[in-house]
């Protein structure tokens, strides 16, 4: 997706050679119509499917959920991180080890949002490590829904996300993958220079 | 917002004299045409008034601010509950305590994205001790940023919320106002009879 890679070029911050900054427009701030054109985009990748629904992941998948969710006019749920007062009645669950923060936390679902007659579009803000993923593609077969596949904005090619993925038989389709970065620098599949970005300050 | 009363009389579930779950539709599902409606709602409120930015709290008020955000056409920001690796940068930060989680945490805002030029409009999905919405406003006036004022999708009257941000000079607008809950029983603000909703099951 053109438009999202020269904004990664424009505003990406490469912060080492794992992790890219990209809250200036996708997850801290948030270009609402860019939001809206990446849901029309995974709208026309996932058109024709029957999707009953979208899943994401708090907090950043909610925007890309719900841009998603507008596209294909179908409501969206997302997982939570953990139990809260108002959440007594039976989850699906699944443990997630988060990348950028370094710890483990539990994903809850409620059963009644998720279930056999669903067919799911799961999206999120990024695919690197795949473990909060791998957590939503456990919980939707644990439901018993049908998965269309995994959307995401921005994909850290060079990490075993995508791997994990498709070895479990889901379809992913992400709107900019990202093959290589280093400070200053991030190349992304099927480019072949690398584009020069600003290094961190 | 008459819709919103309906759907909080039809889906709504009391869990006790304070607690209210909505999460059939607006908080864990959500359904994205009333999300999109609600934004519809705080524009027209808030309109004309130069809006720059909307701001919230992860995570359950990022849908309502894209929403409003959509409406208004202008990016949006939501604070964020504790500091990531990714977030190193200079934050403005204020301390909440969650009426659902019992916890005190900090929430945070980079300082790039809220500044003197801004004009805010705040959003959240409920108005009930205030503590998210006073932390909000206490980092929209250290950021020298003015504040149009505060829309919430629903509001518990019988607690503290809106009082405190009255207090504060702050404009408070909600899109249903809940005078009183008990089991299988909610009243709205200017709604003379008490309207019978499920009971928690």
């Amino acid at each position: 997706m053109k438009v999202l890679e020269d904004r990664i070029r424009q505003e990406g911050l490469i912060l080492s050679e794992t992790v890219l900054k990209v809250d200036s427009f996708l997850n801290h701030q948030v270009d609402t119509e860019l939001a809206l054109e990446i849901g029309r985009e995974f709208g026309r990748l996932f058109a024709g499917q029957g999707i009953t629904k979208v899943l994401t992941i708090e907090a950043s998948g909610i925007q890309f959920a719900m841009a998603a969710g507008i596209a294909l006019k179908v409501p969206f749920v997302y997982a939570k991180k953990k139990k809260a007062v108002t959440q007594a009645e039976q989850m699906y669950t699944a443990p997630v080890t988060s990348f950028t923060r370094g710890e483990t936390y539990q994903v809850s679902i409620s059963r009644h949002y998720l279930g056999p007659d669903d067919k799911v579009l799961i999206v999120d803000d990024f695919l690197a490590t795949g473990a909060a993923l791998v957590g939503l593609v456990t919980i939707v077969r644990e439901a018993g829904a049908q998965l269309a596949g995994v959307g995401c904005v921005i994909e850290k090619g060079f990490q075993e996300g995508r791997g994990l993925l498709e070895e479990m038989g889901v379809r992913v389709h992400s709107l900019a993958r990202i093959s290589s970065m280093a400070p200053g620098e991030v190349q992304f599949v099927d480019h072949n220079d690398p584009i020069r970005i600003k290094e961190k300050v």
